[in-house]
Order: C-alpha cells, then structure tokens, then sequence
C-alpha cells in the first residue's frame, strides 16, 4: 500500500449510548464517503468520561467483546468497507473490566484487540478503579490497510509503548484518546499540557519513523457528584507522518471529521536518512526494565 | 538548590583550535559574570566538525582526558566558579578515540565524563569512524549544581537515553550537539529536520518530567574534501522546563550565548501530576532489549 487515506472523529458525548454510537457511525460513514479506508474513534466513545468518579454502577457500561456494540460496528465496517479503530469498555469477567481498543477489518471481521497497558490515575482521571491492566502486550495489529500499533491514551506518554510497537512491526500508531484539561487550571497552564500532549505523540513518530493517528474527545462534561468541575476535553485530535511533522488537525473546539492522505512509502525513506533502529544500544538498555536505579 | 542560572554556547568553529576555545572561555566568563552556575558547551567546540570526511589524520586532534584542552577549561571553571559541560575529542588508547563530554566541576576539578554511547554515520557525518561506541553506559554526574544527565548529539534521538539517565536520577538533561543542514535540501525538508529535533528533545522533558539543555553548533563548514557541500549548522539551541516548554531559544543564524533561570523545584511538582515513572509497565518491557522482533 504506497497511500492510506485515514480518517479521525472527534466528538462530544451524552449519557445516551446509542446516540453516542449513532454519531460515530454517521461520521464513519461520510469517512468511506469521502474515500477513507480507515477510520479511528477516540476512547470511550460510546459514553461520557465516566472515570471521574468512583462508582461501581458504571461497571455496568461495561460489554464483552464481542458484543452489542462490537457487532454494531462490525456491520458499519462491512457495510462501508472500511477498518475501524474503536475504543470501548470491555467485561471481560465479573470483576475483571478492561480499557480495550478493537480493530474491524473491512469484511467486518474482529482483526485484533489491545488492552490498555498503562493505566492513569489522578483526581478527575480514576482510571486505576475501573481498568485492570491490559495483559496482551504491545502487538500490532494486522489489517488490509497495515499493521496498526494501537495504543490507548495514557500509553500516549510513554515512549518504551510507541517503541515496543515499532520493534514489532506496527506501520502506523494510534491513539484513541480522552484528554482534557481542569477548568480551573490557568491559560498558560492548560496550553502547556496540550502543547505537551501534541509534541510527545509526535515524538513518537520521530523516533520511530512512522506515522501517528491520534484522536480525542471534546467539549465540557461536567463531574457526575459534582465533586469536580469537570473536564474540558480539548480536542485538538491530529496525524502526523514519519517526522512527526503534522498532516491534519482538528481545532481545540467542537466535533470534527478529519481525514488525510499518509504517504506509507516515506517511512522506509526517513528510516534511511534517520536510521535510530539500526543505532540502539540493546546491549546498555537493561536498566528500561527497573522501576528506579537508586 | 531551587533555581539554577543555567548558561548555554553556541558558537561558530574554524581551524583554529586555540582561537574556538578562547571564544568558549570568553563566553563562559560572560555567563559567570551575568550569574550562570553552569555552563553548557557545544558538541566538539574546539574544532571544525570533522566528521563530513574520513581522514584518518583528524585523529591527530584527539586529546587525553585528563590533558592540555580539559585542563585550560578547568582552570575557567576554577576562575569563575561555574560547573562547565564541555565536549572533547578524547584519545584513550592508539585505536580507541571517543566522543567525551566532561563535566567540570566549579572547583576545577573532573566531576565526571560520559562517552557518546549512540554513534551516527550517514553521509557527511561519518562518526562511526571516528568514535568508539560509548562503554561508560548512562551515568548521571553528581555536581554542585545538581545530578547532571549528560548525553551528546545523536543521543537525543533514544527515548531508550533520556529514560536511563532518568532512573539512574539524573536532575536535568543535558546535550551538547553538532546538527544541522544539508544546504541541499529543500527549505520544507530542513524545516521538518530541524523541528523534530527540537520536538524530540521537548519530549524527553515531558516523559522524564525534568528540564531540558541543548547546545548546537551554528553556522556554514565545507567538507574538506570538498566532496559535499558542507553542513549549514541549525543554531536553535534551547531550554525547556519540566513540561517540555521552551524556556529560552537561539536563534538560527550567528553566536549567542544565553542564560536562563531553571525552577528545580518543578520536576516533583509535575511528577505529581503526571506520574509517568509511576506507571511504567516494566513487566511487558522485555523486548526493549532486541533490536526487532520479527
């Protein structure tokens, strides 16, 4: 495949599920119309940003996969030919609930899935409550369109996930992503966070010479007891190619279709003129596997 | 210490060693004086970035370490009371030349060296050829002004680098570099070329959660051999803090000397709210240590 027309959705949630559903699936559709053959939702798409609060009633947004939800868009992938990167609430037993992204193949087949590996938590962001630890690893995925190294969110901040995904071969990195800032944080404060979310993904595709797809939520959604005030998801959703130079981004604010043409045959040509692969000290690198040297 | 005054060179180069290395000492004395506790030097300052060629002549320039270029610069740190990261060709053996920073402590003395663990070579910079791959692995520098992660040039491409230095507690990283232009190029590619490297290096502050000092070489230097058309040396060295935000900048044209006040206090601060180091999942980080996996 020499070009990949790639497509993102950023959007706003309710607590209506099927809606939030629908506007993927509407959006997904106008992506195949406008030519994309892959298209990424952001995390969690299908609800609010539940992890607020702690509160063992959202265990029931849970679903296995497969599932409801994974069917519906498994037939959305089939019917519109396209893969999919979506991004839902896995049960995978009682008590064991994951942050799980599925990739659909075009024929609407299940290709793979990823469990989230790094798991957040700090006030607003509880994840730790609600996601155990993904237990499949850092395996690309393989789809007619590549082998996708989908990572989710919180991953985004770790180079050891982009790198271990490159060693195997991944072609492309995404990340469906729910980041936002505190309200209450200043200006200066919140554009630090953002400028620093865009620049480590591009990062990413830097060191690895690759292409990177990563799509967040948007818009206010206000804390469930109130116990914060809330989470303004910035948007900002993007793909960059192999330099980690930006092709397309979203804005900061408001729901937004993004779709771009990668060029897949630049990743050889930067890794010739950027060889960091070829470099790596594997025989010094031990210590990546401690959590501190002191 | 809760501020650092933090100083970095950026300077041109001719074929007149005593000449590049009074131009450092009078920049290192104006640093002082405006109030800079330590001192960041260029990759290689003393010279002509000799590596566009293979000659094996140029390994004449090579020095021991201790000798006569640590010791001159040594009696600058004693004179001015300034911790000095200063980048040296250094002869060990016949055969065995490195890529050396040393670390000068605001005494004179030695605080300690790294070698160039990452070693280059694509045209017009041939340093496989020159450096012995580094073999002292990524040791930070205890100094008067802070535990020092002292990396050189085509390290800051290795997230695998910044990391290390990181767990071994390293308080700041810090990279004399040698980068810059093929004048061939196309103004869009040198412009990717450049903002990657600052990106990347931005990101090593965001994973690490610690600032960021990069010194680079400025300016035009034909091959000797006129086999190329030289290398047109970017300029741009910069600060970041904790976050990855860009505390100061160079331009890309002419010397500059700049000095910049570094809040350490900062790095726990932002560790605490982007516990980075705490998530790592160092139990699925095995294959880091394989230079592929397929």
């Amino acid at each position: 495949m020499k070009t990949l027309k790639a497509a993102l959705v950023q959007q706003t949630c309710t607590n209506n599920k099927a809606e939030n559903l629908s506007k993927s699936i509407q959006a997904i559709r106008e992506a195949a119309r406008l030519g994309a053959q892959l298209v990424v939702l952001q995390e969690l798409h299908a609800g609010l940003y539940f992890c607020q609060t702690e509160d063992t009633c959202c265990f029931d947004q849970a679903e296995p996969i497969p599932g409801a939800s994974s069917d519906l868009l498994a037939a959305v992938a089939r019917e519109c030919g396209v893969v999919i990167v979506a991004s839902l609430f896995e049960r995978r037993a009682p008590g064991i609930y994951h942050n799980t992204a599925i990739v659909l193949e075009n024929d609407g087949t299940i290709a793979g899935k990823y469990r989230k590996m790094h798991i957040p938590d700090d006030p607003g962001f509880y994840e730790k409550f609600y996601f155990t630890p993904g237990d499949l690893g850092f395996a690309p995925i393989d789809t007619s369109v590549g082998r996708l190294g989908v990572l989710v969110c919180w991953d985004q901040w770790f180079p050891e996930a982009a790198r271990l995904m490159t060693l195997s071969g991944a072609e492309l990195l995404i990340y469906p992503t729910a980041i936002g800032w505190d309200p209450n944080d200043t200006p200066a404060e919140q554009e630090r966070q953002r400028d620093a979310w865009i620049t480590i993904q591009r990062s990413h595709a830097i060191a690895n010479g690759l292409p990177v797809i990563s799509a967040n939520r948007v818009g206010l959604e206000t804390s469930s007891d109130n116990s914060g005030t809330g989470i303004l998801f910035w948007g900002s959703s993007f793909v960059t190619g192999c330099q980690g130079e930006i092709l397309t981004q979203a804005g900061t604010e408001g729901e937004q279709l993004c779709t771009v043409e990668i060029d897949m045959t630049r990743c050889e040509d930067v890794r010739r003129i950027w060889p960091f692969l070829r470099d790596r000290r594997i025989d010094s690198y031990q210590d990546l596997l401690k959590r501190f040297c002191r």
